[in-house]
């Protein structure tokens, strides 16, 4: 459903179009000092305008609406929302019946009998990450002295990334691209077997954010190429510390302490400003249909930062249940 | 934790060398034929034996202690526990002071501050698996129509597979592999927005198996170089079928109706017959280790039977879930 | 935490003198009809203003910022909020430091350090249940011809309510009560053995509404002075139908078709206008208190939609995950 | 489900008749002492024999079949299994057809399709119980000082509780009664509001005890009659201490410090050696029954262990829950 986490649980709403988006942040601990300005660096990180991105310029304005107090977080949940201002009166209402090919428009048409808010993508659209930033940033003060970067790798194939960009501009099509994510100053020890691994956690948030199709750890895939003996890191120190950090830092499932370390594959954004074929679900025939409006021509530039937030919440509900031996109270 | 699921939950327990492994599948529904026999095919599957798999045979013999009457499941919750007789009274205390590169022997420590059993891999053990292969056989038929079927497609970087293994026995070493899976006969509409999509839902077990470092769906990894014209799969039909499946049989976390595809990056056994290095956390001291015991070379070889399990747990759960129109009681 | 529910889940939020009050209502069936008007009735029955009930004149004017399109549901989170108005400049703050007996003021303190929203309540207000209502208003569409009603049974122990407030109000003291709760038109079958009987689920979500001390099913409390040939329920039908329903509806924590019933016991409103002792946590010394402000004398009046909601949020979370037939794929 | 818990999380299974019944306790905290011996007391407060209760004498001797090791909890599940031995080859089936009033056998046939094992209860059978009661004994250990003790306070309506048991026996009749259960030396601020306030927690899982049909808190339903005046509880002390208990040690759903006490009732024992009248399902008819076989005469006799363990299970839940302020890394 639209929640996620244990005991930093967040639970998401909205549509692309509709009256707002945004997150509700439950379990975040009290006395947390937060203010909008706190918002402003990941907003803009994440905000459309610059090449290779849709030039629809949102209103990404938080209010937050409950769990504040005195500049603090009380310990209740704290309600960010965003009030959509930036929609066109334009009619999407042939989107019902014209599946746009890659979007989630059949889908959400099958899964909700035809009653989906299809504007712009609606509950499906990208624009719900923003309430995912806002709880990354929230979330990230909550992990303290864990830092959580990522950046992207390559666009189309291409590490020259700006050259990759004016190219699929030129061509009237979109790309693709690599995100890579590292978690510095873990912990050893977070993350909880059988089935709640490290791993587990944060690729079932990172799947949520809209056109990720693929993720992988320390060596990832190219651990599947590898011998035992290239890919086991020695370990050389009493805290932890490995020589190589093919394993991204998770052993088991669990952080050794050495750096979390997982890049991301996103798929090329789906609405392209070229004819395509699709089925018109109501007559039954084969149409061509051009996807008009404003959109990114490579949405992994605007990945980073929501990639960021996924893995920021991911570690802040894993250091809260962390099971420290202080907690216990042995007869 | 040690359970996933929401309505088809199952909870995992045991120890490599302790009393027992297995599971309890709760929420399966009532009426259900079941024996032990049902069981056989997908255990042997799993079972070592055969070239680079360990030589270690173990009992599989399943005993079903709860949840079954007459034949058929009951709606109760089903213990399937398996008892432990192959164990070997060898001295396992030294991994609790000597980790071994690339196991958990370090992060377990780490985790449950020495009380683990570290004997064979204790809860970590990939031996932890054969109660979610047993789900997956119940699930397999809770799921019914739908097919679920995983192949290994290469070993070390070699579609070759066997004359990999081959040369990794001779280098007493190990290597990885790369395991497919595909979902056939998937009803669309299944998956939950926004934070259970079947991309995580899928990932969040698959990566609960033992040695997995890496997924992805349709595409994948290769999306990232494509362009939205060659990845967008054109809609077809009235049904969702599409002209090609880049996408995996997934848009917007939804199941579009084809077949669902993904793989999984499997790491190279960390087992090796090779003098390796690594701290006594005793001593202080760097050491030398060499991992005696069985162990496999290639533990992609006996994964794919495990993806399919996790993969028949996710559609279980996600079918039962499903928001049928006829489920509503509207005024 | 601030959650509720399996397939039909509730999110609460707010606090009594913050921004808003509200709930987010995930996993609501797409295509039922609703709008605003429809939270009329339930919210009017809630509101103060009539005797024994606090002359505060709360705007309980919702927003639907989400989940709503073109009159229905969509099948995506419903997000209501209800902007905080009527609020007063006063100082709360001394309520910190001197806790006012019977309230939450001293457990909210040593939960959250001393940074939770003491103004009046804070996030333990009774003005929380605003929110429960509406996802109540909601919860009853979707569980269609299934009714539920609750109302008071008598108030300090008198039946003859109005006699009994108007004695309280002249002695500037408060009195408690009873409601009685009944669903009729439930099917059999309803509940989830072993942990999610109905009796359970729906104390759980009773006891979360603010001054609720007890709650007992048929008989309750009396059945512990019945025999069994007195208590158990002769069936004389093949739909389950009871001579007597000493039961309330359920066996075995499952529904068994007859009218579930209970009764739930509300105390006394704590805020009162007389002088009461308490200790300033500051100072150390004991002080005598009076609160002001404007108070329900039997907050037991406006419980019952709100007991309503509680039981229509349960009984709708049940029927979507009653495992029917046609809802298994057997093999 | 049949799971409860979040940290300290259980999932019972099991049948009265079938091959075991038995729980696995997920959660606990590494490092805690456990031995056989450890569960005697306990049992033996449940087992029955006494006057009152029923002549069966069944095995209750645990085995304990997953994380354990070296006689300490590993942090891995741990599985409590009772393999049924005392069962007789005698034939239930007509349970099936015609249902005892009072019992599940009904709701159960409804809920499950005729697939439930009906033999003696199957899964809602009392004997369940004794997996919740060795959950409480670690439960017990996990929450250290705290102490959770329950007494019976009356039989029959009668504090005489022997007196009252002769001539129920004599009557051939059952009797039901009141257990009170006290919790000390609890730490203030256990609970989460919104919706798992302690009374929620503790109710939820305590109605999950067959036979239980109401609970109350501190004054409970006595509070309705009460004034506020009479019911506030003044603070006397800065550890939040009251000079009264009428809260039951919880305010806002919060501990505050003192004694949590409740009372719940239980029903009469609904097998009893009398004539009934019930429907026989298959031919439409009412018929005359009589339940033969070993029974209790007033199950309220047992209940106060398996009520102990059940609290004894929210409160480690909650206590690995407790927000520490230590837990909090603040930027």
């Amino acid at each position: 459903m639209n929640s996620f986490g244990k005991l930093f649980r967040i639970s998401i709403f909205g549509e692309s179009h509709g009256e707002s988006v945004g997150i509700v942040v439950d379990g975040c601990p009290a006395g947390i000092p937060l203010k909008l300005a706190d918002f402003n660096a990941d907003f803009s990180r994440r905000r459309s305008g610059a090449k290779g991105t849709t030039p629809r310029r949102e209103s990404d304005l938080p209010r937050i609406m409950s769990g504040l107090f005195n500049g603090h977080t009380t310990g209740a949940p704290i309600l960010v929302i965003f009030e959509n201002t930036s929609t066109r009166p334009e009619d999407y209402s042939r989107l019902k019946d014209i599946p746009r090919p890659g979007h989630a428009d059949f889908t959400a048409g099958r899964k909700f009998g035809g009653y989906q808010d299809y504007r712009g993508g609606g509950h499906f659209s990208g624009r719900l990450t923003l309430g995912l930033v806002a709880a990354g940033v929230i979330a990230k003060k909550v992990i303290g002295p864990v830092e959580v970067r990522a950046t992207i790798l390559e666009a189309g194939g291409n590490a020259d990334i700006e050259a990759a960009i004016d190219r699929a501009v030129e061509a009237r099509d979109s790309i693709g691209g690599i995100v890579e994510c590292r978690i510095s100053r873990v912990p050893a020890g977070l993350g909880e077997p059988f089935f709640d691994p490290v791993e587990a956690l944060i690729s079932h948030i990172v799947f949520s954010i809209p056109a990720i199709k693929g993720i992988e750890f320390g060596s990832g895939f190219h651990a599947a190429k590898m011998t035992g003996s290239e890919h086991n890191d020695n370990i050389i120190s009493t805290d932890g510390t490995t020589e190589t950090n093919h394993a991204g830092g998770i052993n088991g499932g669990i952080t050794n302490g050495n750096e979390v370390l997982f890049r991301v594959a996103v798929k090329p954004t789906s609405s392209i400003h070229q004819v395509q074929r699709t089925m018109n679900l109501r007559s039954g025939r084969l149409e061509e249909l051009t996807v008009e409006g404003r959109h990114d021509t490579c949405i992994a530039l605007r990945v980073p930062v929501v990639v960021e937030a996924a893995a920021a919440v991911v570690m802040a509900d894993l250091m809260l249940q962390a099971q420290q031996a202080d907690r216990v109270y042995k007869k």
